[in-house]
């Protein structure tokens, strides 16, 4: 299709990113900033343009992983991994949603799910044999916390460990599990048949007893690979449990504290990708006669859609200083989440309008995102349940449960 | 998967249909309401469950088109087709879209869109010759009004028909055609180079000259093949030409007019089974040990849905009412264009994330709903343009022009 | 202040009426039309322009009730008085919420809570002794449910009603009551201490032991006066038991589920008046040259108001069908008031801000038309207790209940 | 009435104040921090409990401004005036609209119009004349843009100076003028008949000539006094001149850009006063047997406005730091007043309908803040307006006027 001339008498002069339009960079430490251009400059160059067919047909890009290499490591440079401070791996996950949300979603896993529980769960032994891997992605890694029956209920998880001679004995059910079927180690959650608390275990996917399905027909993040995992009778040894991990709240709740900021990123990223479509879009196509951002009710859009870019930016800037002093609690984190998804849910919906027909194809951004955003919406606790974490937090009031049951009883 | 059991203790009565909630059953005729049944029981066993896999690869269900074939007519019964009134469309499309809005779609395009211009600007010869077989499906249609530059200005299109002895050549391009690549016979429309008109032209996909491409990688409207049609230096009989179609107010306007009802039947048709996926999955889906219908949260968001649908149902049976009797006007179709899909699009977001991570798969209908609900605020003219068609009726002020590129000259 | 002079060139058709759009007024039958529109007549020219003043003051307008006398009666022609069935009575309220939700408030009040409730709750003498001086406004009433802290959950009410000889001594205190102050008789609802059912008592408002206080300083409905009732010893004969009303279910429910279907007609003539005010504007204000209509931002904005003065008209009216045909729920009632009173809020927001500056002002209607609006949107339960209220009629799951006090114990 | 009694077993620790919940108090410098207590402390014991009285007469509180003098100045300390920055600028009205819109407004009319008009652009005769007594309040300011017929087109204004000899002649008239009736000077802007460029003058009030009425009727900012100012003759001599408002660009909109980020910061610390009026009775107020706060509508309504506190401190915090900085732009200025107005207005609505009937009392707060927040989602351009302003900074084309008038001619 014939590319549309420029609005003659157009000023050259407009806000492309919008990160500069109220030197929102001057946040971000030099060093960093300087990185964070370099990586722009590759993913835009060399991942972006192949993404699209992925998508389309929902696989994985595995082709892609060696452009993105780079970017792992831990909280502190050990076990060869390079550090990666939590404003480093904001900013990552920022331009990595900025060009696709599964991929940033495949960082976020990696780094904030799987290594993250190693690093700050696991044993010395288990570090040293899984980090470096995983750091330089020859290993890939999923996360099985929520089941069939137990999603925002996951502290209810029905999946057991039953303490035997030397190890465990692992029964259950993972679903929704990011990487499943094309990961080599699984993080498991189970309950101890014995203590009665939720334990978490380091195993290799090719244990026996594992089995992986994997979820199809999905229409948003499109290239992660989600699966059921089926653990029959699966016999780990007692040295992949998670030493540090001796009950929900030292465990599971450690870590979803700590990624919930992750997604909070994605959404910021993914409304930098959602404007920049945009401002591009308003500019470059005329109907009527002139570019559509002359247009009032496009560039009310356009506002809001910065406005709300800005407030995300801001939360999770916020939230990542407060992560950097060792202070970010659960309630935070639930806010921060709740919040970037809920605005970031009505900003893509405008970015996709404004490009009118163009903005339902995969290739234009919008779409994708506004499909993706249902997801950053949901995982990791959904709006609602971060909703409820954050509002105990500060009413002093949990409201998670519903009077039925009870009254049915 | 395994099913989870009922909750225990669940009444058995509640809404499961949101038409029989406030008696709207009793707005349509008996006889019609029967039909309407029987129709719905062939699409929930026969079709529904053919299309995901339809959808997940976006290919068109030429397999399910038997089982829709008697449901085509006209205005009145002529030419060996059966007739078709006002309301026994509307409520054709509202059960076709509870099933899946690409059906739908396809419906009013073939209806809405070429049968109702043939019919109403056609000539004798032409009527004989294409709607028997458009509607016994043994003629597919396509209808092509907008081009690469000229969408929601597609009263300023660019695609020429420049009368020649016997007939006329057409030159140009059109975009988003739906059925383009599977039809036989489309309706073009094209500028007169003689009297500078907008006219319409019923012609044979295969005439040479006609090169057609499809779209690929949408992210909504899967099962619909859109294409970019290109004419170059086509050669149609006189024949070809609408008759009735002398300019852009009697030719185009005339068929948006009456199809944009259609769009607002087919957001009815969605919102319907929306709610119906959603109190399913509130009442039958256990979470913290109670049904997750008893959460707040969740029972406040269906009755929102409720809401829409009645305001979307209520509104879209109005202006057929309206059409009943011969007094429908444009400015009353985009209101109910845009007012239905602006709503629509608030209960498709709810619905999807009343069924969390179910509610991202193509089979739970309320993310392709999500999806689709894209495009039916974007086609046959955007929620935008539908805005100020209306607002322009109502205020007598004209606002689609912007004063940008007045100033430049 | 000089009026601005029409902008030249304005056409001078445009929809000032929104009832007409879409021909709405011929859902109305044709001699109920007539009387509308001779009751629209006499409130725009004797009593809207009085009202601002009493506003400002927050005052109850008694000077006017002269000329709404005539509008008041029963379900059926009784008692010296006239018939005003659902449909008429619907009719009035939307018409006098066109000029004032205070002036609409009375008659609700005064139509749906006091005289509905006497007259299908009430026995015979009590219907004859109160109904024609409340019919003529010789006598005012009141209607008293909810408590200082007993309102959303007013079934809980601690108000009691102790049988004693030849009558009953009621203690307690009402809060929020209309016309309390300025009320002849009283509707009182309180706790039989013996059968512990929620009766109604019929009594003068001097009655020994009753002291009432104005609430002052609301910020909205502002001409009705809402009253502390504080019942100390009150001793009441037994003839001012409403008989039929034997527990909650049979009395204060069957009232509600009938005056909510009022709140609906207030918010759709509200809808009314701001759509009016807004279009007005629109044409009229000039800024940049122009009628501030041609602006696409408020020409969308006004679009949108008309769109949900339609959906809110059809909700109501949908609902005043069913009541005609005696079919109307609770579980309808409620989804009704909540709908019209959400979406009736967007719309009054919309109307303020397309005032600007002229919108702030109690006489421009629509920030009194906001400010009111509130109120709707919370008396006779709020809009969440509504929903609630529909959500447990379609999901059969009853959800106002918290697990909290339970989880305590 | 009496008070209801602390739930049982509700914990004592929850998050009253919303500065503390994400470490915003960080952000302010410890001394500024420690003022901004003392103010606090201040206005919360000997202000907030006066206002309510004046507030449903629509009167000037003229009695409490001795409690608030010491915190005027100017950008640097001089003429016997102490320094105040930005951010203190910006936490004292922080402060005071968390107790009251009126009284934010006055002083942010006060400081960041009159006073700033006179700093930047006067005379030093002029600074030296006025500013000593307007920063200690023995004179009272106005500042007059907008006209009857010129409101969002402020730039258009009609009032004319015409250079005489030794001075000008004004004439015109100006509408909304806050303070003017108590005020001792005026600066208005008009436009010099000779150059045709817009000038600003500060003259004494009661200059002859000059009549001022006031508005009445306001149902919001009701304490604040606006009136119609009209100027007719007005000699005033060559020195009320402010010498460096030479055109529009260099004047009015230099004023507005630093006074639109003082609006941002009344819309968050309104913000404050609703969540912590919404917190208080969200664990206080007690329904169906637990505090409303367990009640998960109302708690996700509770963290929303939480949210959207966030999101102003933050957007107007960093546009402080621009302006500490020399760098903030009228683009910026324009989001962040649009965008806090625009989430500022949502939280308001939230924290309302929290407090049910106790919500539409003046005395409650959340009542006043939603009529409130409507004027400041208007005044210093409508909502619109500033998006409009940001719109033209990303896009680079201008949107404000429309074809309408131009196609007329
Ligand atoms: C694409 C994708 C990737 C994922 N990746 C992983 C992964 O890698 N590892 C992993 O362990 N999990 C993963 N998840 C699971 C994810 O965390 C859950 O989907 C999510 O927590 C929601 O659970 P659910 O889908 O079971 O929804 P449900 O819990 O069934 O929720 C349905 C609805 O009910 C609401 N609801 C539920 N409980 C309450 C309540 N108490 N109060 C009010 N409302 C309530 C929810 O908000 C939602 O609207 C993934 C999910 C998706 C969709
Ligand atoms: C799936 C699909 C199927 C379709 N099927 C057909 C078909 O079968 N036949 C056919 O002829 N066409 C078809 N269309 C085309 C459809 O009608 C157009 O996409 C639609 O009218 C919008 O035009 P556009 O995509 O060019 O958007 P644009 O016109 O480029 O609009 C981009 C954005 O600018 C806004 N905008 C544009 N002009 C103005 C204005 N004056 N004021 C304010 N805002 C404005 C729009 O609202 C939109 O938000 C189809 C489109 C889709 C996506
Ligand atoms: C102007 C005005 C006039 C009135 N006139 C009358 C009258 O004439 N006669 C009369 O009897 N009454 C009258 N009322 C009372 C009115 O019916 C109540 O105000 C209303 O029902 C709300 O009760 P409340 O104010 O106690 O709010 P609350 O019950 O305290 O509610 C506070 C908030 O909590 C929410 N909430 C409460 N319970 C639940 C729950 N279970 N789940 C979720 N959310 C919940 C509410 O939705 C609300 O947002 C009037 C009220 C007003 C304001
Ligand atoms: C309480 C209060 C205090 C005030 N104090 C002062 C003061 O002290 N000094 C002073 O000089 N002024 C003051 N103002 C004036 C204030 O700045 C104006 O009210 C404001 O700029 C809006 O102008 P308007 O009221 O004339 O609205 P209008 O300009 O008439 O606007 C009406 C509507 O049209 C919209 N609109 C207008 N133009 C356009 C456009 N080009 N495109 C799209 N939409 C448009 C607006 O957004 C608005 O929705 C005050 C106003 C109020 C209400």
């Amino acid at each position: 299709e014939k590319p549309q001339t420029m609005a003659k008498g157009l000023k050259t002069q407009y806000v492309k990113d919008p990160i500069k339009f109220m030197g929102l960079e001057d946040l971000i430490p030099m060093s960093l900033n300087t990185k964070r251009m370099q990586l722009r400059e590759i993913l835009d160059r060399d991942v972006a343009p192949l993404l699209p067919e992925f998508i389309e047909k929902a696989q994985f890009p595995r082709e892609v992983l060696g452009k993105i290499k780079g970017l792992f490591g831990l909280s502190e440079a050990k076990y060869g991994c390079r550090q990666v401070t939590p404003r480093e791996k904001s900013i990552i996950l920022y331009e990595l949603a900025r060009v696709d949300t599964s991929l940033a979603t495949f960082y976020a896993l990696t780094m904030s799910l799987v290594i993250y529980t190693i690093e700050a769960l696991g044993s010395e032994e288990q570090k040293a044999k899984y980090l470096p891997g995983l750091c330089n992605l020859d290993l890939i890694g999923c996360w099985g916390l929520t089941e069939p029956d137990f999603g925002s209920d996951a502290s209810g998880l029905q999946t057991t460990a039953t303490p035997v001679d030397g190890g465990f004995i692992l029964n259950g059910s993972k679903r929704w599990i990011g990487n499943a079927i094309i990961s080599d180690i699984m993080v498991i959650w189970a309950k101890n048949t014995k203590t009665n608390k939720i334990e978490g275990f380091v195993i290799p996917s090719k244990t026996p007893g594992i089995h992986v399905k994997n979820i199809d027909r999905k229409l948003g993040l499109r290239m992660v690979q989600n699966g059921v995992i089926t653990l029959i009778d699966v016999k780990v040894p007692i040295t992949t449990r998670l030493e540090k991990a001796t009950n929900f709240a030292n465990g599971v709740k450690v870590v979803l504290e700590h990624s919930r900021v992750s997604i909070a990123w994605i959404a910021t990223g993914m409304l930098s990708g959602v404007y920049e479509a945009s401002v591009k879009h308003l500019r470059e196509r005329i109907q009527f006669g002139v570019p559509i951002g002359a247009f009032q009710l496009n560039q009310e859009k356009l506002v809001r859609v910065l406005g709300h870019f800005h407030s995300c930016f801001l939360l999770a800037w916020r939230i990542t200083e407060l992560q950097e002093q060792g202070k970010a609690t659960s309630g935070q984190a639930g806010l921060v989440k709740a919040i970037t998804s809920l605005i970031g849910r009505d900003a893509v919906r405008l970015g996709r309008e404004m490009l009118g027909g163009d903005g339902i194809l995969i290739d234009n951004y919008v779409m994708k995102a506004l499909a993706d955003m249902e997801i950053v919406y949901t995982y990791e606790g959904t709006y609602d349940i971060n909703a409820l974490v954050a509002g105990e937090a500060i009413t002093g009031i949990s409201a998670f449960k519903s009077s039925y049951s009870l009254r049915k009883k």
